[in-house]
């Protein structure tokens, strides 16, 4: 398969997953929306959902969605990304602009989907929220180490679910998504994608989502980003980022993180299987 | 198959559909109901397993239960609408007269099934919710942008669905409308489906739903129609409908907005694959 | 296969069934208990995933577990109940005594499992709300189309299951049941099943689940029996059996409306099959 | 296959089974965690989507991952544990020698990942209650006879899903493993399996959990361990173990009647299949 029809496959989908990921915490955190509160459970169904829904529309390049994944099959020491695609240095290329893109494009139309919703919304750490992740509590070490195990976690056993006779297909992924995020999502909104974060962290950065809140008195520090539905306690930000920022700071931790808990799963499935 | 076939076919498995879904929200929605503010999460499995039950009841005729679906198949360029029926202009009608009045039929059947619920049930507002969906936040033209993102990604995955060797059948589209619903329901309570919107809205219209209430003291403006557990915050609803009104103003978003997506997701998918 | 083993098969399944359907209302209404007003959907998971393991254990007959669905079948025109189980009176028998005997059975283990929380409750309608259903808003005539509705939904679609080429098995069962509880089980507590209610309901007849209570000074009354966690409204019960009472005069509902209800799909599935 | 191989398989199984199921509880327990007071089914959800992901990554030893199937299996007179691996006094104790260290392995990995939160956590109660289970009534006569029951239904039905065509595979024992927990879950927080109480109480033991909190000033007691979300009512407590304890005189039965349980399930595959 060429560079484009991979780049295009791996954007779709992953442009699925984020509209149905960054959706779901759009319809639990901003205010008026039917799913508000929703909890954590509506919020990991809906991003393992929309696992579902991208590798479905991704069928034909394994649905890999998530650079973690990509880098992870690679260290396996595997032959392909999937049936009929080699792994190469382009295709590498292909698989990892064609998921950062898509996880752009995605998070763009979450925020026309919620369009309305943002506008009416005050809290800007809780529109932040919708779209990246940020930790619960900040130290960037543990959160480093929160990331990288959820990754393990996740790449190691859909590398193992390729050993299997399983039926399951993108089924097994979903759920796996969902008891990831139930499970190890608690600390920093389990990133577990570096496309899935970056993606929408630029979209923040580049959409108008905050413009109208700019000249609001000043509130007390709101906190760092990450889902913040009120059931979930307030989080005692240390250093935190300032109001309207997209919390750079922290952009690396659910990339790098991702990466290196990818590369692990990959090296200890090339042990194990 | 012949016309009556189908149209009985899609019929049955509508009326399924809704009486679940329509079911479903009553449940949530209407006071002294055992399921009385069961949240989003149950809405969403609600409706979505209201879907694979219609499915396997209309199996036959590929369970489409839904018009943006059919036009959706219909703008793919595909051969058939499923195995041995061909797409011809009687075979679209019988769909989606099957699909209208199976919509209609399974509200009615939810009615009866609620009856004493609805009879004691004092707010008009969220009776107009269990039958019809309505926006969280008036403003017609970006709910329907709402409701053509989530109704385009439905289709778009579902017609991908038929491209891949998943043996999940119709739990993978029961799955998906959980997922829609749980990322994308949050503005307009996802009618996804013109269907599933004018039949119920339609039973509304003509059953006596609000008759007991008609003579009550004029309570304060119960806001705009759609999902309205306790858990979800109060609308501002700008107009909104008078009491007793079907709210058919909103009408033509949740019918063209779906018919929209499904359109421009079977273009997609011609493109795709 | 003979009667015993059916009649085996059908009872440890039935057992498997309302072991874990008893346990998960027990979980949710009686105070201490881990899953302490753990919701709806929780209610309708244990179910449905009760029905899911009871399915396994009785698979050699098809997993029945219900006289309304093996009565739908019967009235389907079928020839089997189950491959290598032909229709005959004597099965028939079988499959209903071991569906009855294994229903009472159930509803004992469960009443073991949470002994010491039985022990503790003090509120006598919850205890029966944990064996048997009951009405949210008594009214024995649409109690019944509730329960006759629910049935049909529950028997045509499993029957549609048969005509179709799923591979979910059990799963697909399971997941109606979550359904339709979801949707339909609000007004009455969907029994859907005669064995379902009727066993647990003689077990609670005969067990001393309110012996402790009996001395206490008389409370208002506490309403009719059914789930009633904290976060369902209070029932205004109208006539309402008399404290300690199994609520006998109610019990015919969930009888003859799932038989009635189970006929009418199997009558259906005739016409459409 | 080797004792190495099977002590391998099962101990990596194991520790992403209780990485996943400790997690959830952290996530739902600990303060300021983003799933905290996730409710009871969120940590059912946890568990059984742990036991799917460990399956898949021991799924060439037929992913026990639990002493009291490995036991059961053993006592059905079965021929093999997995396709391949004969039932000899070795491969027994690879099995459960590899899931006790992959339990204590995994629930260290679930410590790193919520350090910080453990580190900020005051209650030492809820920090035994994410690694160990406890009764919330305690009597352990009754607590040990519901982790029989519960035990017994899990392995019944697990040896029933090998007597049948299913091509569910691991989901259909994760979702097992959430209907026990939704239904039976309620009095001991659901061991069910003797590696999962054991080891996380270990690392419990060993780990410097509540160091932070040695110093802290006398508060009432905390009663016993097991899950302690808000939305679960405080236990009375009859003797319950002092503060930082590991509740060593509770920890026989979550082992004992397990295993028993498992016994008993095995001997009844016996008579049935």
């Amino acid at each position: 398969m060429n560079f484009g029809s991979i780049f295009l496959s791996e954007a779709l989908g992953t442009a699925m997953l984020v509209l149905l990921g960054v959706g779901v915490v759009a319809n639990a955190l901003l205010t008026k929306s039917k799913g508000f509160n929703g909890g954590w459970l509506l919020i990991n169904m809906g991003w393992g959902l929309g696992v579902m829904a991208g590798v479905y529309v991704a069928y034909k390049t394994g649905g890999h969605l998530n650079p973690a994944y990509t880098i992870g099959v690679l260290a396996s020491g595997a032959d392909q990304y999937a049936p009929g695609i080699d792994i190469t240095a382009s295709a590498t290329i292909a698989y990892i602009t064609g998921q950062l893109v898509g996880a752009f494009v995605g998070a763009n139309l979450a925020y026309v989907a919620y369009k309305r919703h943002f506008d009416e919304e005050t809290d800007d750490a809780k529109k932040l929220g919708v779209f990246a992740t940020g930790p619960a509590i900040r130290g960037l070490r543990w959160n480093f180490a929160t990331e990288l195990i959820a990754t393990f976690a996740l790449v190691l056993v859909l590398l193992s679910i390729g050993h299997t006779a399983t039926g399951l297909g993108p089924l097994a992924a979903a759920l796996l998504v969902v008891g990831i995020g139930a499970s190890l999502g608690g600390p920093t909104g389990y990133a577990i994608n570096p496309a899935r974060d970056l993606g929408p962290r630029l979209a923040h950065a580049l959409l108008p989502v905050s413009k109208g809140v700019a000249a609001a008195p000043v509130r007390e520090p709101a906190g760092v980003g990450g889902y913040s539905a009120e059931q979930i306690p307030e989080r005692t930000a240390s250093p935190g980022p300032s109001r309207k920022s997209s919390d750079w700071s922290y952009a690396w931790v659910p990339i790098v993180g991702p990466l290196a808990g990818g590369v692990l799963a990959g090296l200890a499935a090339q042990v194990l299987f």
